[in-house]
């Protein structure tokens, strides 16, 4: 096949590398309009709207939510059904997320000042969150883990999942995920009907705080419309993978690692830095040998085709520099000296730090979340974590001792911007008011 | 004045307390029209197109970006003009807000796990944020300490401030903040023109990675277009304000915390909950009292009349359920054992604890971000803080000897989804699988 080539010392090489990362994420009208009232008509009817859609949308009869809901017993049982080897990955990685995960909690601290105001922040996890996980081929028990053990380790009250079983096929990996995982309640309902009865609230169906999880287009839109309502994790764009190459790493390695981001679907991003020319060509060769192996293999080429690229750079500090401008959700710094280079990298989702660390170990099992920011988002945002399920609230008590100093300069200040009720309310903590 | 009163013993309170609560975020479509526009022209002529829009609206007749560019000696000018009083108090507030910060910001960790494997975070500051000041009245120089020094502890490398300056009027006090905070550069330019700018960049005016700080429906709609290109902070809804109160404080202080928050505007919030029907009655006599002495008493009748309200409830106990309910921006606990009650608040913004702590100081001085999370989001988000201008990076490093273990998990999971590559990807790194 044909992968795009670039070089740095093109002319027009700064124009080359916008037009192969331009995404327009597709805002369609007719999505939205459906979006708008299906919301509408599960905020006005509740269990009832939501029966009807999905029995209408996944093709079931279910009567009631509450034919829609699995018991904990049933997730048990679909953690009993698989092979012990993937009982035990599963377990394995469930264990790895959780650990490295429950290093990342805020805690609340708080201080006395000299004049005894305490000052502080308390934090809290969230009471009651909603996991989406798309039904169908992207169905992933992975994300179902990485979505719910860090609200779990967060402390999150309640955590329910919403999973359409189009037809009535469930995903047994899925649900054993679920079980690991913790997940107290979970509904067999998708699309933007699970989007609104999580944001809302139904007869069945409890209110939640925030939702998380990817989704197709109709659960997408559905999450920017409640938001406000709800909390929501950021809307994902397609996944990327950048590999910065020294040209030690066997090429077939640096191939499969741009196809196992390829195979995800038609528009992922595969990108290979490196400054030897002839290991491009080596890279290349490599993906013409194993792009036949490959089961995947039409949606790999479709994707190489239109989105990748394999790039010649001057040295690998103009690689980390175009790696800084390019915010990549995945890196991947397959060098000798990788970790030396670390601290070079200022934006990326996660940063895979030498040639035995290929994105897939860290897709699963690392540790880190593989929920990650996309489309060049990593410049101003942070992967998936316990923050996003813990919230904080500030805490202030002055001292009358204290007011008296901040009294005179809140009063001053808000004189300043002309609220002057604002001044009043400072000012009678000022001891010689006190008799006001 | 007539100012609601609600009984938690009142068959139909639930429904009432949804009632006064009840907020809808206008979406005005002439507004998302004109932004959508003044966006797409921003991005496509730059310079010219900020300049026609700031001449236009603002009544200025500059000829170039650079015009409008306000000079760092420009900035130590309007500090130097104010007075002694005035500079002291502005110093003060700065310092104190910087000092809360500084206990903030995330530190980047990593540890290895048994099998010699780093994994970790990195922590970044952002390169470049944007700060909108509102021009004309509700320009306040407290916003921008709250906005442009949390940015600077993170360390963002540079702080653009844009604000308009409708016929040419500056605000002194403004202007002498962003010099105490340090901000790098500052327009003078508003409105979705400025947003715009700040998202794509244009000749002059530098794009940023996230734009903060409040504004007008054009601006909220302008950012609200812009994100994913760029972050942006919570687009907030009008201020509120919860007190509970056991019935000691003085009923003129109670009073006036309630006007502090509805002399913002109409659609301000303040509700006063206390068990004693009594102090209620006394809390309306000092509102009724106070009242006409207030310059701003217009705002604040019209803002008490439609959304404020004094609510008996049963007992303390119930006062904190329905906070946590409310979810309020500002939560006054103003009670003789205030200290003991902070426990039982799940969900607030900002918890001011016992008599002394006005609202107001900790607007202005006390420390803690004033930028707080609105209309109920205090249930799943948080005060602006350092943490809003920073972002972190996982980092993984497997070693060979660890990729051993996790390959075989990843491998197994990958099948189980359906993704050989990744399989193939972790495979590869299995020694032996190595003369592949």
């Amino acid at each position: 096949m044909t992968i795009r080539r670039l070089s740095s010392r093109d002319a027009d090489f700064e124009a080359q590398l916008e037009a192969l990362l331009a995404f327009e994420t597709a805002q369609n009208a007719d999505v939205d309009a459906a979006v708008t009232a299906i919301l509408a008509d599960v905020k006005a009817r509740g269990d009832a709207a939501v029966v009807d859609y999905t029995c209408r949308f996944d093709r079931l009869d279910a009567t009631s939510v509450s034919d829609l809901e699995l018991s904990r017993e049933a997730l048990q049982q679909a953690l009993d059904s698989l092979s012990a080897v993937q009982r035990e990955a599963l377990e394995a990685a469930a264990a790895r997320v959780r650990s490295y995960h429950e290093h990342q909690p805020l805690q609340s601290w708080h201080y006395e000042d000299a004049d005894g105001s305490l000052l502080g922040q308390k934090v809290t996890p969230l009471d009651r969150v909603g996991l989406y996980v798309p039904g169908g081929k992207a169905s992933y028990p992975s994300s179902v883990l990485m979505n719910a053990i860090p609200a779990k380790v967060a402390g999150v009250g309640e955590l329910v999942m919403v999973v359409p079983t189009p037809g009535g096929e469930r995903n047994p990996l899925v649900l054993a995920a679920a079980a690991l995982a913790g997940v107290d309640r979970v509904f067999c309902i998708g699309g933007a009907q699970a989007v609104a009865a999580l944001a809302y609230g139904t007869q069945t169906i409890p209110r939640v705080d925030k939702i998380v999880g990817p989704g197709n287009a109709y659960v997408a839109a559905a999450k920017r419309r409640v938001f406000g309502i709800v909390g929501i994790d950021m809307v994902a764009g397609p996944s990327e993978i950048l590999v910065i190459c020294d040209g030690s790493t066997a090429p077939e390695w640096v191939a499969m690692d741009l196809f196992s981001q390829a195979e995800h679907d038609e528009m992922a991003q595969s990108i290979l830095l490196c400054p030897d020319a002839g290991y491009l060509d080596q890279v290349a060769a490599a993906i013409d040998r194993l792009l036949p192996t490959m089961p995947r293999q039409a949606v790999i080429r479709a994707s190489l085709a239109a989105r990748g690229a394999l790039i010649a750079v001057r040295d690998l500090d103009e690689a980390c520099m175009i790696a800084n401008r390019i915010a990549p959700e995945h890196l991947e710094l397959s060098l000798a000296d990788a970790a030396a280079w670390v601290d070079r990298i200022r934006h990326a989702g996660a940063i895979f730090i030498g040639p035995y660390t290929s994105e897939s170990l860290g897709d699963y099992c690392a540790g880190p979340n593989h929920v990650l920011p996309t489309s060049g988002s990593a410049r101003f945002s942070s992967p998936l974590g316990v923050y996003d399920f813990q919230k904080r609230s500030s805490l202030i008590r002055v001292s009358a001792q204290a007011a008296q100093k901040l009294g005179r300069i809140a009063s001053t200040l808000a004189h300043g911007e002309g609220l002057p009720a604002h001044a009043r309310s400072a000012e009678y903590r000022l001891t010689d008011a006190l008799g006001d």
